[in-house]
């Protein structure tokens, strides 16, 4: 017998989970939203079932044998679902207390600025009134997003009226999502801070990453973020470990911000735009760049074990994702990558081909940032079949 | 769809194929011995059967879906049964002809010493008289071994008389494993020569590492071979790839050797011992240690995808196995080696503990050899409950 660790949410990210898993002799159970899904296919007797349904849920952690721990790949597991786990004395980590904030934005930029971590100019909009006053005070153009449900650009748009977002408005009134309006940020790039916390409250921060974003959607991540100002890096840090103290996390935190020119030649700063509660694709770079990778690191900390060392393994690391695929099958590409570069190192992750879907990412390690710049790129075009 | 890999055999070998699997987003179909296989915790729907049995060898590779070609973690497949999979069209790598080489060592050195592969003086042995024989001419003590069947120390023997292996030679006669001698030989140390070859032709050889044996068990790894004279580290890879190509090798071989002293200072040269056509436990530094595995290595090789790029990541990599533990459980010695050391990498088969067995390894990399031995050897005498 083992620890178990039991996990909501079937995705490439619980899948990744399950290497890291098999290292550590850690029984992974994945609760999947269909027979194929990715995780399905490389961890055995995943059960089936929605992230929604309190029993589905409860049979995840009952096993036999019986969880552990409850974690997740994703955040839209209900508050109730997650009272209900707690109740049979299974411990939650995150807990649900900290992961409301990765699930609602709204309450997430109250809380965040109640802790004084930086965040964009914001206003929760009720009514058109509300967005219209936001958009006269700061210039005309901002970002509308709902405060639930958005992910990969999903849920976010930016808008020079009110008239682009009825729609969210009227749903707003009835009952669904939340709707907040914040400046569109002058960025100098974006930055993520990647760190796991365990339950004790051992805190481990990754090097700061820059991250490259394609219609909203993580394109590229270069670890360490190239020429930051050390002073910026430490605001990036700080800022993180504060959400993760403030909010009690447990498990794997990223934090993604929007680095920002200072006025006047002074020192830039950050803002804090998104988190999320579990690895994340900022942080996929870790399992071949760094001693420690996201996967191991919250497995690790959602056991309360000693957390591992999160140093980069080489000066660069480069992340490329694959976005889609014009090829039949993932595989019928690995020749012509494999052979083209023998050291690129390729994730895929066994999902369905669809336009501009995530399915697979690649990583490369060394000392010349433009060629491992170059190689993954070109790696991510002959997996993506461009051209 | 993806390619399908079928392995023969569900111990630690085809478990930590994988992680390996699914970054690549191979399916991996594992032939168990038992439902609790150390491969069965990690790999869906493996199927529980017998190497010796065609039908469950054809069933494994049968699917649905039908594996692209059948392969192994060990070597003890009857003929007759990878007969059968050929015959049904699915490619056996290593080939049959090959792999028989891996199956009996009278095999091996005969055919070893017809490739001009230096090997220690031996000779099969019919009756009590070839061993005397050999003994008498040889200084009176020599190492004698079953052809067949031998792993880890068992099925050897270092003997003064022919009396010490009566019940072997009895069982010969019966229709048992043939019996061979061989000078015990004066060795420096011992090497082990790592690569893969593609039935395309490429071969890729890992660094020449140093392996550490007790009681006839690998203990311990050190990449690459500290102050291995580069001449010897020709003759080493030189050999390896002879017998690589020579016997028309497919997937990782592992070739074990002795390092032996030249005469009156004249350069040394090396001995090979033995021969594993399989990863092996002298490659497991490659997980942590090279840019790319001996374990995906095996899977591109098999499915003839090109090799990657076997380079060391750092100057040094100590692996050290795990040789049964006072534990109850592994993971409750977790806590403290992972908080002595948060750099080391803790690799647990999840097998039953028994005195002795290989229940998992560990691996530090870095730049300091006697620093990385210490620690490396620090964390397995906890995982094993030493003191």
């Amino acid at each position: 017998m083992t620890s178990v660790v039991a996990v909501v949410g079937g995705g490439q990210l619980a899948r990744m989970m399950a290497p890291a898993a098999t290292a550590l002799g850690v029984h992974l159970r994945v609760l999947v939203e269909a027979p194929d899904a990715a995780a399905a296919r490389v961890v055995p007797d995943a059960p089936v079932g929605h992230a929604s349904s309190p029993d589905d849920v409860a049979r995840l952690v009952a096993g036999p044998p019986a969880a552990d721990v409850l974690t997740f790949e994703h955040e839209h597991v209900p508050a109730d679902v997650l009272a209900r786990v707690l109740a049979d004395g299974v411990p939650v980590r995150p807990a649900p207390e900290a992961l409301r904030h990765a699930q609602d934005k709204v309450v997430m930029r109250r809380r965040l600025a109640g802790l004084g971590v930086p965040v964009p100019r914001w206003a929760p909009v009720a009514e058109v009134a509300d967005l219209e006053r936001f958009l006269a005070e700061g210039g005309g153009t901002a970002v509308v997003k709902t405060a639930r449900g958005g992910y990969d650009g999903k849920g976010v748009r930016v808008v020079t009226g009110a008239d682009e977002v009825v729609d969210w408005l009227a749903a707003a009134a009835d009952g669904g999502p939340d709707v907040l309006v914040e400046e569109r940020v002058p960025f100098v790039r974006e930055l993520a801070v990647l760190l796991a916390r365990r339950p004790s409250g051992e805190v481990r921060c990754w090097p700061v990453v820059e991250t490259v974003q394609r219609d909203g959607v993580c394109a590229e991540v270069v670890a360490p973020a190239p020429g930051l100002d050390p002073a910026v890096a430490r605001a990036a840090v700080d800022a993180a470990v504060r959400v993760a103290e403030g909010l009690d996390v447990t498990g794997v935190l990223a934090v993604e911000m929007f680095e920002v020119a200072g006025a006047d030649g002074a020192p830039g700063g950050v803002l804090v735009n998104e988190l999320a509660m579990r690895p994340h694709n900022s942080g996929h770079w870790t399992i071949d760049g760094a001693v420690t990778s996201q996967f191991e690191q919250h497995l690790r900390a959602v056991l309360d074990l000693p957390l591992g060392d999160p140093s980069a393994r080489d000066p660069w690391t480069v992340m490329v994702n694959v976005l889609g695929s014009t090829h039949e099958r993932l595989i019928d590409a690995l020749p012509a990558v494999l052979a083209a570069d023998p050291g690129v190192r390729v994730h895929l992750y066994g999902k369905q081909i669809r336009p501009g879907r995530k399915l697979g990412h690649v990583t490369v390690t060394g000392e010349d940032l433009d060629a491992l710049r170059a190689r993954a790129r070109a790696a991510a075009a002959r997996l993506q079949g461009a051209g």
